[in-house]
C-alpha cells in the first residue's frame, strides 16, 4: 500500500538509512519506510512511502537506542537457527544486523517474517527465507514492543501487525524483545491496547470493548477504517492503566468478534532496553 | 458463491420448498439452497445452487422435525422485538415462520441476519432488517446447532458461519436453539468442531490444534481451501469426545491464529428439539 505524505520545510530531517528515515515535526517524530530510495531527499518533496509510524517519545536519539538494542539481540542468533523477524522501527535494526552477519560472517539461518515489509527487507539483505509450512518450531524471534512491564508482559500492535507477530512468537522457543527506554513501563496501559476485530458487526464488538472500561477508537487510514494484513479492523483501546493484563487478555479473546489483542502474556523471555546514552539493559525472567 | 452440483438419477428426491430442497443419496441426505427456483426439478439436471449441507442423520423425516422445531421457536417472538436470524436448514424454517407472522399477523419486528443467505431470505419474506450499528442488544436470536449437550453447550459451524452466529448470539438477551433429535447428544465431540483460523501461517495454527489431541482437517471447497465470509479458513477438529468444553473453548481462543471456535458455552437459554414423529421437547436451564 502506498501513502503519499506531504513533507514540508517544518519537518526536521534526523537520520536516514536504506529503506527508512525519520523526520521530526515538533514533538512528534515519524519513521518512514520508503518505497523508493533516493540518494538525497530534499525537505520539500512529496515522497511515495510504504508505511510510517509515529514514535511516541520526544527526547534523545531514539534511532540510536533502537539500533543498539537491535544489534545486541542479534548476538543471540547462532548458526543453523530458524529465526522469526519482527516488524517496526526497532525490528528493522535487528534485520539489518542479521543481514550484515549473513553477508560478513556467512551466518547460516532460515527466517520467517511477520510482515510483507520485513520480508522484503530481509530478502533485499540476502537473509534466506523459509515457508511457514516448513516451520515446526522457530529457535528465536526478535521483535519490538510498544510497552513492556516488569513481568515481561507486552503491549504490541502499534504498527498493526500484532496478530502475525503473535502467531510467530507463539511458534518460537525464545522471544527477544528490543525496545528503547520509553517503552519500559511500570504498568501497561498508557499505550492504547490494539485489539484486532472482524469487520462483520464491528459496532457490536466495539460496544463490548467499551463495557470493559476503556475508550475504544477505531484506527483510521485517512478517512477510511484501517484494515490489517488479515482484512480486519483495529480498535485502539485507551485503558490508561491495565491492572491485570493476564485476565484482560483472556476476557478480550473471549469476546466473539475479537480476533486477538495486543497483550503478549508470558511470551517474552528476554527484553533488551537501549538508551539514548548508548547503554543497554537486559531484563529476563 | 455458486456451486454447480451434478444431480443424477441415483439421488432420491425427498421434499421441496421455496429456496431449499433435499435429496438423498443412499445414507447421506443433502439439503440444497437453490439460487434459482424451478417449478419442477427433473432428477437428471445440473442445478445452480447457493450452498448445501449434508444432514448427519439417516432416519425419519428430518425436514419435518426441523420445521416443527423452527415454528415452535417463533412463538417466542413478540411485537417490537429485535431478532437475530440464524443460518442453516433449521433456521430456514424459523425465518419462514417469522415471515408468515409478519405477513399474516402484522408482527412488528426488526431483524439482523448471520449470513447473506438468511438476510436475502428474510428480505424476500418482507421481514424488516436493521443495520448492526443500530443494535445495542437483541431481544432474541433463533439459530440451529450441530450438537447440543445436556448443559446446553453447543457445537456450531458446520455451515461455516460460526463467527457471525456467535457475534449475534453474544449480543442477544436470549438464544433459542432449534434442532432435530439427531443433534441432541450426551457429550459433544462426535461432530467435528469447526475452528476458524486466519490464513497467515495457518500451518503453524493447525499444528497447535493437533497438539490438543484432535485430528484437524482443513475444510475444502472443491480443490481449494474453504474461505469463510470473514476471509478465514476452517479447521474441522475431530475430537470424537470433548470432556471439558468450557476449558477447550478458552484454550482454543488463546491460540494465536484462532479467530474463534464452534463451541457456544453458556449462550443458549432454550433448546427446542423436534422429532420425526412430530413431537417437540424443550430443554432449558
Amino acid at each position: 500500500m502506498f501513502k503519499v505524505c506531504p513533507v514540508s520545510a517544518w519537518f526536521m530531517f534526523i537520520s536516514m538509512d536504506k529503506g527508512a528515515f525519520s523526520l521530526s515535526s515538533g514533538n512528534a517524530p515519524y519513521l518512514f519506510y520508503l518505497e523508493h530510495i533516493f540518494p538525497n531527499i530534499p525537505s520539500f518533496v512529496i515522497l511515495k512511502i510504504k508505511s510510517f509510524e509515529q514514535i511516541h517519545y520526544n527526547k534523545g536519539d531514539l534511532m540510536e537506542s533502537k539500533r543498539i538494542a537491535g544489534e545486541k539481540a542479534v548476538e543471540f542468533v547462532k548458526d543453523g537457527m530458524k529465526v522469526g523477524l519482527g516488524t517496526g522501527s526497532t525490528a528493522y535494526w535487528a534485520i539489518q544486523a542479521i543481514g550484515r552477519r549473513v553477508k560478513e560472517e556467512g551466518l547460516q539461518v532460515q527466517a520467517v517474517a511477520t510482515s510483507v515489509q520485513s520480508e522484503e527487507l530481509a530478502k533485499e539483505l540476502g537473509i534466506p527465507m523459509m515457508p511457514f509450512a516448513d516451520v515446526d518450531m522457530l529457535d528465536l524471534t526478535i521483535d519490538g514492543a510498544d510497552e513492556v512491564d516488569p513481568e515481561l508482559h507486552l503491549i504490541k500492535g502499534g504498527g498493526g501487525a500484532l496478530l502475525r507477530e503473535k502467531i510467530v512468537a507463539a511458534a518460537s522457543k525464545q522471544l527477544i524483545i528490543i525496545v528503547d527506554e520509553s517503552k519500559d513501563v511500570k504498568q501497561l496501559g498508557k499505550f492504547p491496547l490494539p485489539v484486532e476485530i472482524v469487520p462483520f458487526a464491528y459496532e457490536l464488538t466495539v460496544k463490548k470493548l467499551k463495557k470493559l472500561g476503556c475508550e475504544p477508537k477505531l484506527r483510521m487510514n485517512g478517512d477510511q477504517l484501517y484494515v490489517t494484513d488479515n482484512g480486519n479492523y483495529i480498535a485502539d483501546c485507551h485503558f490508561d492503566a491495565i491492572a491485570n493484563p493476564v485476565e484482560l487478555h483472556d476476557t478480550l479473546n473471549g469476546i466473539p468478534g475479537v480476533v486477538d489483542n495486543g497483550l503478549f502474556i508470558h511470551m517474552a523471555n528476554l527484553v533488551i532496553v537501549g538508551s539514548a546514552d548508548g547503554s543497554i539493559r537486559s531484563i529476563s525472567k
